[in-house]
């Protein structure tokens, strides 16, 4: 194998260490959130039976699944998005499940889409649903959880933008004419936040509506009142502790995908994030749609990469470049074994340890730290052995502590705390 | 689709949220030690160039190797172990890497072999390598580190089996004879712990060392003392802390794989694992020879999936069948937003709520809790509200707690707290 080959595939990444730490951090702060609301982890296999996957999102989207025929002979697919899969796993074990089941699941999935900035052909999906209710109480948990899931990781300013899909229908049903019916004017309406206002009134008048008719539809659904059910939600969600700021009702949101039956929305961070965070609503019809169960169902999709990158960008993920939080470095063979036990104490203390692995000179092995930013180094030479001492030098600042063995994590732990994260 | 094709792939595995969570649990032990010891995560992808996986461990494990055409004409490849694709990233990020570089990374790796019980299509490997250093010092860490993390999980009982390959190939060359060098002698030996001890003495006979020969060989071996690099590696890790009773010397242990050049070691738990449950070694040739840079290596693969089965069976997975905290139940519309408050209330002091989504006769909203397993039903009806209390009922006992509203998650943290998990 030429070393040229020794690259991953165009649209796929190494997560190196740095990354790595800021994506399980964040995952693990939305984790924390998803466990508070109640919500239950599964994970579905990273190959499928073709039939399971294709066949489900129309022509284009099943030109952009993996699939492949293996050995035994079998059409089989890597997974498109979840929710497929997670209807395969309901129509599958639903005798094992509750009659309320509330599912999150984070895992990759693969698309062969034309790589581009952001966008990859292996990337995270990190999802909530609530299958088997069809009340509004599940929208508002959902709501709940998506607010408390930012807040967790730390983002300041979360709005909620929420719409009722029948409202908008029933509302630009009446503009509907020959060659543009109501669901062409909603995809129409959605792209307001790409286009401008004039340009979606050109859109609709080129669609067939008119001039006057785009600009009267347009009003209509601007100046729409939330349907009664959107305010039930809403007023729930609130009492489940959204706060008012976040709540935001956006008449002409309209997500672009048909299934959606009633609730819909979408997460803004403010200037955290360009474009949503997240978004989703309920779907009933389309659990039994892809084979699964007849089952209502509302749920959310985080933009898992993209809410890594605004977390990084917010500050909200400290800490990720350090490779650990101290080295023990070696000074000669004679002080090896008082080094290693100070590791072995530091480790039982819960801080993070490095041990330098040979002598080398302590300027390498100080450079060994900086490589790693790890903020502490330990030195246990022969003289501070004998006199029952230890060095610790705190590379940030260049500080020396010369400290009783006996305070050594007491020390280190104070230094920890002290410092810059 | 037919509901027939609604299943899993023959060797692929769902996981529902118990053994998801015990999966979780089990996993985040592991990598909280992993984390004291230095060792930093990395990630790779799903998906590689097949000329990166292909022809690495020969033909029987190629044909094992799920690889195929994508859209664009490449060959890609899912991989067959972490080794190969760390090789990869040692290659393709060599600048951007320490001189000493601990990683560990748990993923899912995917073999098209036959399933039977216990062995799976797409499985967990999870390792630690330190890569750069050929110090027994960087030995004594993989030991102390690995030792660490079942200690983590809470294994009581944590042997480490370890021996020196070139012990094995100098005490056993001058037995080597035409037809059976001293790796086929090595070959034979590693069937120990499948094979009787006579077994193996006749295997070695009818490989053509003759019965005397071959007994003259065991002999050899199993009173072998460590050598100078394996003393050094023990005494170094019982400084970092591995207890006494966890290290063992172990003359006859082989380890299957050529490839290790170095310490080679096993580990097992007592009555709670059959078989080994850990294995590694040095391989300081392997990684050059995968056509990553030339670089001395030593590291370990856990067993996750026999951990985790060994974890639960020992106890050490508690409360993973509980779908959350507290139900809070509805009982009329009335006294709704009192519920979802105190349903909110409760989640911002970290306990895991579910809220019922509708009104349900009480004993139905019970049947959800315990098929959840959740301990806890929190009742709210007009009288309670009007008396500013909370009605608390135990599912696991019965007890019902009355209690005011003010002490609410004191009262649920108490019961919590007292009962089992």
């Amino acid at each position: 194998m030429s070393r040229d080959d020794l690259r991953t595939l165009k649209g796929f990444r190494d997560f190196l260490p740095a990354e790595k730490r800021a994506r399980d951090h964040v995952r693990g702060r939305i984790v924390e959130a998803f466990r508070r609301y109640g919500f239950e982890p599964v994970q579905t296999p990273t190959l499928e039976l073709a039939s399971v996957i294709l066949g489900k999102y129309g022509e284009e989207a099943d030109r952009l699944v993996y699939s492949f025929e293996d050995r035994g002979g079998r059409r089989v697919a890597l997974p498109y998005d979840q929710t497929v899969p997670t209807a395969r796993l309901l129509a599958q074990h639903a005798n094992a499940l509750p009659r309320f089941f509330r599912r999150y699941s984070i895992a990759s999935v693969f698309r062969a889409d034309k790589p581009q900035r952001g966008r990859y052909r292996e990337f995270t999906q990190c999802d909530i649903d609530i299958y088997g209710s069809a009340s509004s109480l599940a929208d508002a948990e959902i709501l709940a959880c998506t607010h408390a899931a930012f807040k967790s990781v730390g983002f300041d300013r979360v709005e909620l933008r929420i719409n009722d899909r029948q409202t908008l229908i029933q509302t630009l049903e009446p503009f509907a004419v020959d060659g543009c019916d109501v669901y062409s004017i909603i995809q129409t309406i959605d792209k307001l936040d790409k286009m401008s206002r004039d340009a979606v009134l050109g859109e609709l008048d080129k669609k067939g509506l008119g001039e006057a008719r785009a600009v009267e539809a347009m009003a209509a659904i601007e100046s729409a009142k939330p349907s009664e059910n959107l305010a039930e939600i809403m007023s729930a969600a609130s009492n489940l502790g959204v706060t008012e700021d976040a709540l935001c009702y956006a008449p002409t949101l309209a997500r672009g995908l048909d299934y959606y039956t009633g609730m819909i929305f979408e997460v803004h961070l403010g200037d955290a994030c360009a474009g949503s965070a997240a978004g989703g609503g309920r779907y009933d019809n389309l659990i039994g749609g892809l084979g699964g169960p007849d089952t209502p169902a509302v749920g959310v999709g985080f933009g898992f990469d993209r809410i890594v990158e605004a977390a990084q960008a917010s500050g909200l993920v400290p800490g990720v470049d350090r490779g650990a939080d101290v080295l023990v470095t070696q000074l000669d063979a004679a002080t090896l074994a008082e080094a290693l036990q100070a590791a072995g104490e530091l480790r039982g203390q819960g801080i993070a340890v490095e041990v330098y692995p040979q002598t080398d000179k302590l300027g390498k092995q100080f450079k060994l730290a900086d490589a790693k930013k790890i903020p502490l180094a330990l030195m246990l030479g022969s003289d501070e052995v004998k006199a029952g001492e230890v060095t610790v030098k705190d590379l940030r600042s260049g500080d020396q502590h010369k400290v009783a063995r006996g305070d050594l994590s007491g020390t280190v732990n104070r230094l920890l705390a002290d410092a810059p994260a």
